[in-house]
């Protein structure tokens, strides 16, 4: 698609705005592109700067504000914070500073389809070590749900282990098991029922998590759950366009193209080439 | 120490300047500070963009000469690139920028130590994968020994295992063998008998390492190597501080200080407060 030819058009016509810290939103992308085919979607990982889990809150927002500004500058009629980590620390900035553009993040997507999926409101989050240290999963939970109780785990490894492409093996097996141990306590004493995959790197690890975690938890994972919520706030705001169209996409990355094409690649489930992203300085 | 009250000194009594991009190097400052204990030391991490080892080249030159730039305003009289991927990457830059301050790379330091070390002239590098596609090692050894075949490994997953913490077991053991393989076979085949760990993570993790490296095959640290060349170079260039001092040390960091007092207590093997560390801006 031709972004820069559909600013030129009506309000709907324009592309919504992703923004990850790097290839790990590409989950969520692939998620709104089933969901919502018709629409253009521009995709902005900063590569430069990943990973953001590990970063403080003080830079992760001054990051998150850049990105944000940027895809904003480029006319999106929707900003979606694919990035749990930005996602749970920087929202009520990024809401404040681009009032009235729509911005739907990951964390609060999350803790909905969390709240309607427990039964037995035990729910646990696995995440980066910022996101659980920031605590932001539990209180949206307990917003929606006072009840609840929360078990965050911190699973830095999964990272690493997404995008060295190891998903599957009794080697990727053994590192779930080790972080998911407390958990499955928690669920053999006290009734746990539902995993929130609150990293969109650890959806590539869904198949082993799932295996580890056993029946009787329901895995949360926050690309379908955000892609609802666009879909759902397109329409309340009459931004949705016609389903008759056919999407396009772009890609912008902070840092190395071949990097973000060849990882990307593995988040997206199909090949992503190199001249299909577009570097950008921010 | 007081760094400022040192700058007033003479030329020997300023700091040396060690940058990495985030707590790694602090094996090669552990390294030094045990070479030269009358040295004042001045430790930057890079937190706010580490890793480098998954930037582009040309990001991690923009990094390296901005965290240079800063060592030198504070009047270091020396600066140590403790980090492997800048140290492949930037050095030359670096060298011609800085002339003629006296810059160390740990990428020169390994590949000397490690053509000392092997008979065979067969050489294996573990490192990062910015560090292993840019070929620096490589090149280093091949320009001191042209007759020597250097087998080279990206692994990873060993950066998360090391700020993890988890360095020993059985899941640790299993991470390295499954890196080592294609290695191990170059041993049996081929008479590897050297490893250099080309990057300041890895020494976390050089028991497991050298356990399934087995007999036979010798590990080349980067921080002893470039404790060594910083003493050399010292004394010929009259800078050595009298011994009778004892050397001061001060940490920078460019993002939180409490994960960068906590990881890097890890590695340099004692505790480290985050009153100690001091938050800089790049």
């Amino acid at each position: 698609m031709n972004i820069s030819r559909s600013l030129q058009c009506g309000h709907a016509e324009r592309p919504i705005g992703i923004f990850d810290s790097g290839v790990g939103g590409l989950t969520v992308f692939k998620a709104l592109r089933a969901r919502l085919p018709g629409e253009h979607l521009l995709y902005l990982g900063d590569t430069a700067r990943l990973p953001y889990g590990t970063k403080s809150a003080e830079s992760v927002t001054r990051y998150a504000l850049r990105a944000a500004s940027h895809l904003a500058e480029r006319g999106v009629k929707m900003l979606v914070i694919a990035c749990n980590t930005a996602s749970a620390i920087a929202m009520p900035v990024l809401v404040r500073e681009f009032a009235p553009l729509p911005v739907i993040g990951v964390v609060e997507a999350g803790a909905e389809a969390a709240v309607r999926t427990s039964q037995s409101g035990h729910i646990a989050v696995l995440a980066t070590e910022s996101t659980v240290l920031g605590g932001a999963y539990e209180r949206a939970i307990k917003a929606l749900c006072p009840g609840a109780r929360v078990f965050s785990q911190a699973c830095s490894l999964f990272v690493a282990l997404a995008e060295e492409g190891w998903i599957h093996g009794p080697l990727v097996e053994a590192v779930v098991r080790e972080y998911l141990h407390p958990l499955l306590e928690e669920k053999k004493r006290d009734g746990l029922d539902c995993l929130v995959l609150g990293c969109t790197h650890f959806p590539l690890l869904k198949e082993t998590i799932a295996q580890v975690a056993g029946a009787g938890v329901m895995l949360v994972d926050s690309g379908e759950t955000v892609a609802r919520a666009v879909e759902k706030l397109l329409a309340e705001q009459r931004l949705t366009l016609g389903q008759s169209t056919r999407g396009g996409a772009r890609f912008l990355a902070t840092d190395g193209v071949e990097r973000f094409a060849r990882v990307g690649s593995l988040f997206l489930g199909e090949r992503l080439a190199a001249q299909d992203v577009e570097r950008v300085d921010l």
